[in-house]
Order: C-alpha cells, then sequence, then structure tokens
C-alpha cells in the first residue's frame, strides 16, 4: 500500500515576495490582510451579501460608486466621503446588504487580489472562518499558498499568525507538508502567542495604527475563530460563495 | 534631566524588501548572510586578509582573477572551476591570505551588499563577530537596519535569527527601540531557538540544501559566538576593517 503524496503549503510574507514563491502549477492562493479587508469580505459574505466586485483605485471605485453600486472604500483605515461603507467589520450587517452586490476598495487586501489573480484560484481567509476554509482546503487536494498582504509591503504579525494557524491546521492533518522556512516560522510564532492573542497583539504596528485611528473595535472579533461559515471564493471577476 | 532618545532597528527579511523599509537618513546596514557570505568575511577578515573587492557576477569574478587577483567564487554552494576558494569559511586560513586582497563573488551575498549600497554605511555580521558588532553599533549611535540576504529572495530562518540575536542585544542595552513587526518576531523566533540551535535549524530549508552539497560542515561553527574580534565595514568599494 503506497502512501499517498502530501501536498505543499507555502506562506508570502507579502505582495512583494509573490512573484519568488516557489510553488508553480496548479496552486490555490488563500489571501489574507487580517485587519481587516479578509476579515471584513468573510463577514460581508457571511451576513449573505451576494457578491463583491473587488477595485484597485478610489478613482474606479468612486466612478462604480456613481453608476449605483453600494461601495464600500477607506484610505488609510478612514472611510472616504463618497462611499457607503468604510473597513470595519461591524458596518456590513445583514440588512444593510444581503442579496446586494458591493464594490469593494481597500489599500492593501484588493491590491493584493491584483496581484494573486495570477492563481489557479484565490479564496479569502480569516481566523472568522477558518475551520471553513480549512475543510474546503483539504477537500481540494492541491498545494496551496498562502497570500499575507502586509502592511505597504512590509512583514506584519498579525496576517503572518494566521498564516500559522492555517499551516498549522493543514500539516496536522497528515495531507499537506511543508519545506518553505517562513511557513515554519509563522507555525512557531502562531504557537507562541496563541495562548494570549491581545497580549502578543502588543507588539504589532498596525495593532497599534488602528488604536490611533480609533479603529481597533474589531480587534477581538478579528482573531475570534469561526465567526462564520463561509468561504469566499474570487474567480477573477467577483468573490462570492462557489457556485 | 532629559532621557537620551532612542535610536531605532529595523529588520529586512531579504533584498526585495529593502525598498520599503521604513528608516529614514543616515542609517548603518548590518549585511547577513550566515549561510555562508558573511560568515565566511567575517573569517576571512579575522584571518588577516587586508581587504575584500565583493563583485556581483561571476564574469567580473573571472575578469579579475585573469589579471592576477585571488578571487573566491562560488555558484549553488560549489566552487567554481577558475576560483581560488569557494565559499567555505575554512579555506580561509591565515597561512593562505594574510595581508592580501581577494575578489568575492557569491550568489547571495555580494548581490544584497549591491543592493544595500544605498545605506550611508554597510557593516557585516554573523554570529562569529556578534560581540563585536554590537560594542561597534552602539558607539555609532545611529539607526540600524538588519538587512538579511534570505535565499533567492525568500525569508530565510537562519538569517532571521542572527537578526533577533543581534536586535535583543541592540535593545536590551536601552538605547534602541523598534516598531517593526519583523524585528519583534525575529526576537521571538531568536528565543525560541537559542537554547537548541542544531535542533531548530532542522527546520531551515537551506541546512537541507547544504547538507545534500556536502557543504554543511561548516554549520556548528557559522552558529558559535566570537570566533573573531573584527567589524569588516564596506566603503562602497572594499571591504576592510574601518580605518
Amino acid at each position: 500500500m503506497s502512501t499517498p503524496q502530501k501536498h505543499c503549503v507555502e506562506v508570502c510574507f507579502t505582495p512583494r515576495l509573490f512573484q519568488d514563491i516557489l510553488t508553480k502549477d496548479d496552486f490555490i492562493v488563500v489571501l489574507v490582510d487580517i485587519l481587516r479587508a479578509t476579515t471584513t469580505i468573510c463577514t460581508a459574505i457571511g451576513n449573505g451579501i451576494e457578491k463583491i466586485i473587488p477595485v484597485a483605485t478610489v478613482e474606479e471605485a468612486r466612478r462604480l460608486k456613481e453608476e449605483g453600486y453600494l461601495v464600500a472604500s477607506e484610505q488609510d483605515g478612514r472611510k472616504l466621503d463618497f462611499a457607503d461603507f468604510g473597513n470595519s467589520a461591524f458596518s456590513f450587517t445583514r440588512e444593510k446588504i444581503e442579496g446586494k452586490t458591493l464594490v469593494y476598495c481597500t489599500t492593501n487586501g484588493t491590491r493584493a487580489l491584483e496581484i494573486a489573480k495570477s492563481a489557479n484560484q484565490i479564496v479569502v481567509g480569516a481566523f472568522i472562518n477558518i475551520s471553513a476554509l480549512t475543510g474546503w482546503l483539504l477537500e481540494k487536494e492541491k498545494n496551496v499558498v498562502i497570500f499575507c498582504s502586509g502592511w505597504k509591503n512590509k512583514f506584519c504579525l498579525e496576517d503572518t499568525l494566521f498564516a500559522g494557524a492555517l499551516t498549522d491546521r493543514l500539516i496536522g492533518s497528515g495531507k499537506f507538508q511543508t519545506n518553505c522556512d517562513s511557513a515554519n516560522a509563522s507555525i512557531d510564532l502562531w504557537n507562541m502567542a496563541k495562548d494570549d492573542l491581545p497580549g502578543y497583539l502588543e507588539k504589532a504596528a498596525h495593532r497599534h495604527r488602528l488604536k490611533k485611528l480609533g479603529l481597533d473595535d474589531v480587534i477581538p472579533y478579528s482573531f475570534t475563530f469561526d465567526q462564520v461559515n463561509v468561504v469566499p471564493v474570487f474567480d477573477g471577476q467577483v468573490i462570492q460563495i462557489e457556485k
């Protein structure tokens, strides 16, 4: 009886490093921007939004607002005047968004989506959908690249902790392996942080940026497992539940 | 009595990310390529070599060999035929090199030196000169960017562990601070690894690459503190002891 070959999981710490990944051919990208884009996308999809159209520039978001779309757009953490929503998960309530289409522009997340379009399939990951996501990835039986959005192309701790938590689950399943130093470092940082996430996050620079802006109210929610049971999939045009 | 302002230390995980560092103006770059370029450079300078001329391409190394220079040149870990030395620290013995000039070309290290030329001052760091280096940096009273060479632009554990060890010493002095997530992650990984470095290094992909090539004999030496008492400085042309 032969042992089935394990799939590989690799972690990319920032969009700048995506060009250097070793995983080739037929892999799934898990897009991560815990504070706050991917947490917000999972919340919106979980609360019944029909589809999300990601855009990379504020100009495009503004143009689509004029065409009548609901628009979420923020810059440096703040909702822009013309937009209906900023980037706080809490504003995407079911009564406001159920069944609708949303145009979504953020500083980090959608730029990362643009870059990751070269992948075969892109899904959206966050602590709030980690179990649904893990189950989905285990069913697909493909290699996985966890793509951290970082902050202005820099490594950031909050995305790395999620990468570690997800990698740990994938390898723990027995179906995945890694020879990626970034993946191994992520697992170690996650294991160091997981028993006291609020304490550990005091080290994260972006946590302090959000605090200064008064936008840190979503942090406890953003680090809570399994608030939604959805896996948003990006098909190159829109983000929605897999049909 | 006012508290003197602390200087900043930032960690850059790979050459690709150097363009995104936040530290501006008048900073010192510590170049790190533990396996093996910066360990080798510190060894050669420690064993009395007069100066090292780094070059970025094999073609340039070959041309300078024809001009009569001693040349070290390797590709993917192997000494090239025309060269006098490869990249093993052990080959740079005092009797072979004392008082001489060496042209030095490596896969990772010298390419990183080229990139880091935009810094004000560049010094060469390794575990084998960490105490000399720490003392030197504390005297300079400038911001510090620790520049990890990584492997083919990817994050690597061995350079990150050194970055953590050095950052830990700088902050421990009371004269430095950081708000860099990469620096904080490096410190945590170092603290996790330091009590069993050989065990921890089993996770490092490059450790296995060197083993396959039969080039891992330098690993215990490369992770031994303070084998030499020198701080090689790169002035944009040559690497030598500060005059």
